[in-house]
C-alpha cells in the first residue's frame, strides 16, 4: 500500500522541469530578449517546446513558434496536440507551413495533415515536390489507427540472393531514411521473407548471403489492421519494427517501436475512458459542449437504468414504509455489491485486453471468481450484518442485510465476470461493459434481492 | 459508437490461433508422436509456446517443456507468466535450470531467477561459470521495477575521441551482445557523453571521430529510476534505448524500447486496477483468498463509507417515512452523481498519468469541468425531473429530484476533478482517488442534498 501511494515521478518530475522552462521563456519574452529565447527554444528537445507552446496561450503559441529554426519547428509541431497544432498552422502561411511538413518523416508529415481540413491540406501538397506530395496522399488515405496509418514508407530491403557486403551497400546508398534497425529481405515478387539487423549485417562476412543469416518467418500486418493488433503483436513477440505488407504480401512500409509506444498509450486511455463511460475523443476535445456530448450517452443510460432501480425501491414501498429503517441499508448493499461487480469486470475485462483471460481458461476464470465472490459476500455480508444488529439493535434487519449483501455481491462478481466474456464472444468490446453498465444493473439486482428478501421476512420484522 | 463495439481483433486473432495449435498438440499427444511434438514446439514461438504452456494442466506443462530444445527451453521460459514459470522449474533439476538461465540476456535470467526462492535462486547460480554467475548477483540486488533491475549490462561503447572504424571493430569484436541499435560514447570518466546508431556509423566515413556526429544530450536514467517514469522518458522522447548510469554517472547497463513497451502495458493494468480498487498483485496471484484479500480492503473502506451515506438517510428517515415516493430517486440520483464524477475523475487522473493534465492547466482544466458540470447538470437535472413529474405525477418531487440532480452532478464532477489533484499535489498517487473513494464520497453527498433539500420543501410536498 505504501508503494501505491508513492508520487508519479516520471510525470511530476518532467511537469516541474516545464514549469521552470516556462518561467525561463516568460522572464526572456518580458525582456524582448529576441536571441536568449530563439537560443532557448531551439536547444531545448522538441518534446519539451511542444509542451511550453500548449501551456500558453494561443497569441504566445504562435509568437514563441516564430522563433524555431525550421528543423526544430517541424519536430514541435509532430509533438504537438491537436489544438495546439491548429493553433499554430492558424497563423503560417501554406507555404511555410509545407515547408515545415517536407522535413518530417512521411509518418509524422501525414499525421500532421491528417489535422488539417481537407482544403488546407491539399493546398499546402500544392507547394511540395510532385513526388513526395504524391507518397504522402498515398499515406493520408489510410485510417489513421491503421497498419497503413502508422507505417513510413521508408525502407531499406535486399533480394534474398544479395550478400552481405550489398545490404551494407544499400544501406549506404540511402540518403533519406534516418535511423534504421534493420533491413528487410524480400523474394522476386517484393514480398518479405525475413529480417536482419543492422549490427548482424556489421558482424558477418561481406560475401555471406543474407538468408544464411536473416531471421526468417517474420511477422507482416497489412493497410487495414487496427493499432491495437498491431501493439499487441510488438509487445507480444519483443519486436523493434515490423514490415507492412499490401494484399498481395508487398512490403510497402515499415513501423516501428516508437511508434507503437505511443498507441499503447493511447489505446490504454481509450479502455479506461470507455470502462468509465466516456469517449477517447474527449483528449483532442476541448470544447466543452463536445465534452459533454461524449459524457452524456451513458450517464442518460446510466439514468434511465437507475430509474428501474428507483421502480424497484417504489415497487416495494409498502415494506419501506413499514419498516424505515430499512431504508438505511439500501446504499450499503448496492454500493459495496457495485464495487465489488467494478472490481471482477475490471480484472476480466482488463484480462481479455492483455490476453490474460482468454478462451482456453473461461472456465478456470469463473471457477476461481466463484471462490472469490464466496469469500468476499460472507466477509462483507458478515460485518454489513453485524453494523446492522450494532446500529440498530435489530436482528432480524442484520440478518436481512448480511444475507441481501452476500447474495448482491456474488451475483455482482459473476456479472462482473460473465457479462464482458459473453461481450467478448459476440464480438463487443467488453470494455463498454464495464463501469456504468454494469454498476447500474447490479443496483437493479441488489435493491430487488435485499427488498424482496425484506418482503419476504416482514412477518417477522419489526 | 459502432466502432467502439468493434471486437478486439488483435487478441482475438491471438487467442484463436493458439486454441488452434492447443488443439495440434493435444492431438498429438494422445498419438504419443513424440517426434511431431517436438518439431512443432520447437518451430513455434516461444511466446506461443508459453501461452500453451500456461493453459494445459501442470503434468501437461512439465511434459511438453521437456520437448524443447535449451534456446526454445530457455525462451518459453523468460515469456512464461509466474505460475506457469513456477511449474516449469519445480520440475527440474538445478543443473538443468542452471544451463537454460546462461541462454539468456541477463535482464531476461534476472526476471526469472527473481521468481525462485533465495536459496534455489542461490544453488542454480552455483552451477553457472563464475563471472556470469557474479553479474547476475549483482542484477538481482535491484527491485525488479526500477532501471536497474529493467537493464541488461550488455553494450558497446567507445570513447569520444574513436572513430567510426574503431566503433565498428567494437561493435564487429563483440560476441556475446545479441541486437544492438546503438552505440554509447563516453567521457575518461566512463559517463555517457553521446549515442549513435550502427545505421548511423555504417554511413559515416571510418576515419570520421564519433562525436562529430553522434547525438548529443543523451538521457540517462539511474539504477532507482522506477520503472514509470522510464516507461514516460522513452514515450515522451521517442527512444529506442537508453543508458543507465551510477550513481557517479558512470555506464553500467542499457535498457531498450521492447522491455519498456511490456512495462507500459503492466503500468496500464495497475492503474486500472488502481481505480477499480483492487492491486496489480491479483494478475500473478492465483490463489483465491490472496485475490480476495487484495480486494477486501477497498471494499471494507467501501462498506464503511456507505453506511454513512445510510446514515444520512437514517437522518431523513422522518422526511423519507412522510413522502415515501422520495425513496425511488434515490439510487437516481446517487448512480447518475457517482457515474458523473466516476467519468471526471478518469479524465483527470489519467491526465496526471499521461502528462495532459499538468499544473500549468489546472485552472484551465477546472474551469472547462465547470462549464461541462453545468451542462451534464442542467440535462441529467431536466431529464430527471420530467421523469419524477410524469411518473409519480408531484411537480414539486420532480422541482426537488431535478434540482438535487443539478446539484449533485455539480458537486460530483467538481470533486472527480479536484480530489485527484489534490492528491497528486500531496504526493499520493491520484489513481486511488478515483473509483470507489469519490463514488462514495459522492453517494453521501449526493443523499444529503437530495433530502436535505427535500426536507426545506417538505411543506409544500404532499
Amino acid at each position: 500500500m505504501a508503494e501505491d501511494m508513492m508520487q508519479e515521478k516520471g510525470v511530476e518530475d518532467t511537469d516541474a522541469r516545464i514549469q521552470a522552462l516556462l518561467e525561463v521563456v516568460t522572464s526572456l519574452m518580458a525582456l524582448d530578449d529576441d536571441a536568449g529565447l530563439r537560443k532557448l527554444l531551439n536547444q531545448e528537445h522538441s518534446a519539451d517546446v511542444a509542451d511550453v507552446l500548449r501551456r500558453v496561450d494561443d497569441e504566445t503559441t504562435q509568437r514563441l513558434f516564430a522563433y524555431l529554426d525550421s528543423a526544430q519547428a517541424a519536430e514541435a509541431l509532430v509533438e504537438s496536440d491537436a489544438s495546439t497544432l491548429r493553433t499554430i498552422v492558424d497563423d503560417l502561411e501554406h507555404e511555410a507551413l509545407s515547408g515545415l511538413v517536407e522535413e518530417m518523416a512521411p509518418d509524422d508529415a501525414v499525421d500532421v495533415l491528417a489535422e488539417l481540413d481537407e482544403e488546407h491540406a491539399a493546398q499546402v501538397l500544392t507547394f511540395m515536390d510532385a513526388g513526395e506530395a504524391q507518397e504522402l496522399q498515398d499515406l493520408l488515405v489510410h485510417e489513421e489507427d491503421t497498419g497503413g496509418g502508422l507505417m513510413t514508407p521508408d525502407f531499406v530491403l535486399v533480394h534474398e540472393g544479395a550478400t552481405v557486403g550489398d545490404a551494407l551497400l544499400a544501406l549506404q546508398n540511402e540518403e533519406e531514411v534516418a535511423d534504421l534497425f534493420y533491413v528487410f529481405v524480400v523474394d522476386d515478387e517484393n514480398r518479405p521473407v525475413g529480417a536482419i539487423s543492422i549490427h548482424k549485417l556489421v558482424r558477418a562476412k561481406p560475401n555471406q548471403l543474407v538468408n544464411t543469416i536473416m531471421t526468417k518467418d517474420v511477422i507482416t500486418v497489412g493497410y487495414d489492421t487496427d493499432q491495437e493488433e498491431i501493439a499487441h503483436i510488438f509487445g507480444r513477440y519483443n519486436l523493434m519494427a515490423m514490415p507492412v505488407v499490401d494484399a498481395d504480401g508487398r512490403l510497402v512500409g515499415r513501423i516501428t517501436a516508437d511508434d507503437v509506444m505511443d498507441v499503447m498509450e493511447e489505446e490504454s486511455t481509450e479502455d479506461i475512458y470507455k470502462m468509465a463511460g466516456t469517449s477517447h475523443d474527449e483528449t483532442d476535445n476541448l470544447s466543452v459542449l463536445g465534452v459533454a456530448r461524449s459524457r452524456l450517452p451513458w450517464l442518460m443510460i446510466c439514468l434511465v437504468g437507475s430509474i428501474f432501480s428507483g421502480a424497484v425501491i417504489h415497487l416495494f414501498e409498502a415494506t419501506l414504509s413499514q419498516v424505515i429503517a430499512l431504508a438505511a441499508f439500501l446504499p450499503v448493499i448496492t454500493a459495496t455489491g457495485g464495487n465489488s461487480g467494478l472490481q471482477a469486470s475490471t480484472v476480466t475485462v482488463r484480462g481479455l485486453v492483455t490476453g490474460q483471460v482468454s478462451s482456453g481458461l473461461i472456465l478456470k476464470t469463473v471457477v476461481r471468481e466463484c471462490g472469490i465472490a464466496l469469500v468476499i459476500g460472507l466477509t462483507c455480508g458478515a460485518t454489513a450484518s453485524s453494523v446492522a444488529w450494532l446500529w440498530l439493535g435489530e436482528t432480524l434487519v442484520g440478518i436481512c442485510v448480511g444475507l441481501a449483501m452476500f447474495l448482491a455481491i456474488s451475483v455482482a462478481v459473476l456479472m462482473g465476470v460473465l457479462v464482458p466474456m459473453t461481450f467478448d464472444r459476440l464480438g463487443v468490446d467488453p470494455a463498454i461493459a464495464s463501469g456504468p453498465f454494469i454498476t447500474t444493473t447490479n443496483d437493479i439486482l441488489g435493491f430487488f434481492i435485499y427488498l424482496g428478501l425484506a418482503t419476504l421476512m416482514l412477518q417477522y420484522l419489526s
